[in-house]
């Protein structure tokens, strides 16, 4: 049965985090971009990118994150009938991104002298400001052929890709903190108590059913709450019947 | 050799129409939306388009420049020499559309009673906005399957059907009133003067060329400089030679 995943981040950080990976997504695979023409949703995705990272610290935190998962992995190595090879492999890895992360200068710095960047940048926060009159460079740009777009896309994420794959790595161990376990909510309505640790619910629910979850909550206690998809009606119908779905609070 | 065209806008009426244009085309085919998970996209396109709908008054703009082209199509039938029954056929298309947009309440009115599209079109003026935990009910709505989400695309854009067949009947009218003709810009500058009726500019240049044009002007005057295209130099390199291209003062 087809499922769906819903995430929900308990405080700034996660948010921060899941905002700057789904982020990325958009950002993969140049030559698609190019076949499928989405080179301005390309940059409209880079741009709020940029934009997220200059205005928030992610460095500091996601040190301290992965830190955290590196004393952990270290940890699991002295437990009995544990797969050493792979924890070991993951711990390279993972202490690999902490000394890159270090050395590192501000990140996405050098994309600030990139003129054509800096040029087209600004015009992008006027909505719908993408015709040819209100960026010829972009619309002189876009005509060059495609092997060359490709280049410069790559080229422009290039200096990011340090960032994706600690936000990659940090997201995985967030998500590794616990696995989705089967919970249900009377009246479409379920309660959970947080404790200090937990900055993440993941809830999974099957395709086709008519509900979907919102979540209110804190880093103490949280309520995830199901509505019934509709387009028309103007009230949320109560709910009667129990929704059996999976979670997970990492 | 493969072409690419510049169109720049003399005022703020065809500034909109050629913005509302462009918008609209990335709202077209629903089926291809689905396929390369453009959805997204499809909405911020969208919510724009609605935004600058609500705020100017096109109607009015676009009576008045449909019964001008009904006006200019009855002048031709008394023309001798002239393929009346396509001039007629091209009347009876403006007529059509007159007495439609004349009939129609205000565009888009319809689309406010939509709970679907009210709840989610807030949070797309937030940048990056649409991560699951942001709009849940989206995640749900993108977790449908296509044939549902491609029935629901249509019947969004249903509503502003009516304006796109105004817009580009305008603007063929406008783009019809003068072909492109060979201009040399000297040293890359080309200065024109516009008389009363001329609106837009439109360039057309070689793809290989490393220039891309821009214009400055009014309703008065309006001067064509080619730029050449650099990513990385930080100065606008004067242009010695003299640039071919293909100009059209409609």
């Amino acid at each position: 049965m087809p499922l769906v995943v819903y995430e929900f981040p308990l405080n700034e950080k996660v948010r921060n985090y899941l905002r700057v990976e789904h982020l990325f997504s958009a950002l993969e695979q140049p030559e698609k971009i190019c076949k499928q023409h989405n080179e301005i949703q390309f940059f409209r995705d880079y741009f709020t990118l940029l934009e997220l990272i200059e205005r928030i610290d992610l460095k500091t935190e996601l040190l301290r994150d992965l830190n955290q998962y590196h004393t952990i992995l270290d940890t699991w190595l002295t437990y009995p009938n544990v797969d050493i090879a792979r924890i070991q492999i993951q711990r390279d890895i993972v202490l690999s991104i902490i000394n890159k992360l270090k050395d590192a200068k501000r990140i996405g710095q050098e994309l600030k002298s990139d003129r054509f960047l800096t040029a087209i940048r600004q015009r992008f926060t006027i909505p719908g400001a993408t015709c040819s009159f209100d960026l010829p460079k972009l619309h002189y740009w876009l005509s060059l052929n495609a092997q060359v777009k490709q280049i410069n896309l790559t080229q422009w994420v290039e200096p990011l890709l340090l960032l994706k794959d600690s936000i990659a790595t940090t997201l995985q161990f967030i998500r590794s903190r616990s696995e989705l376990l089967p919970v249900t909510a009377k009246n479409g309505f379920y309660q959970g108590i947080a404790d200090n640790k937990v900055e993440l619910i993941r809830v999974q629910a099957t395709k086709n059913m008519p509900y979907y979850p919102t979540l209110s909550g804190n880093k103490y206690r949280y309520a995830v709450r199901f509505l019934e998809f509709t387009q028309h009606d103007n009230h949320n119908a109560s709910i009667d019947e129990s929704i059996e779905f999976l979670m997970a609070s990492c």
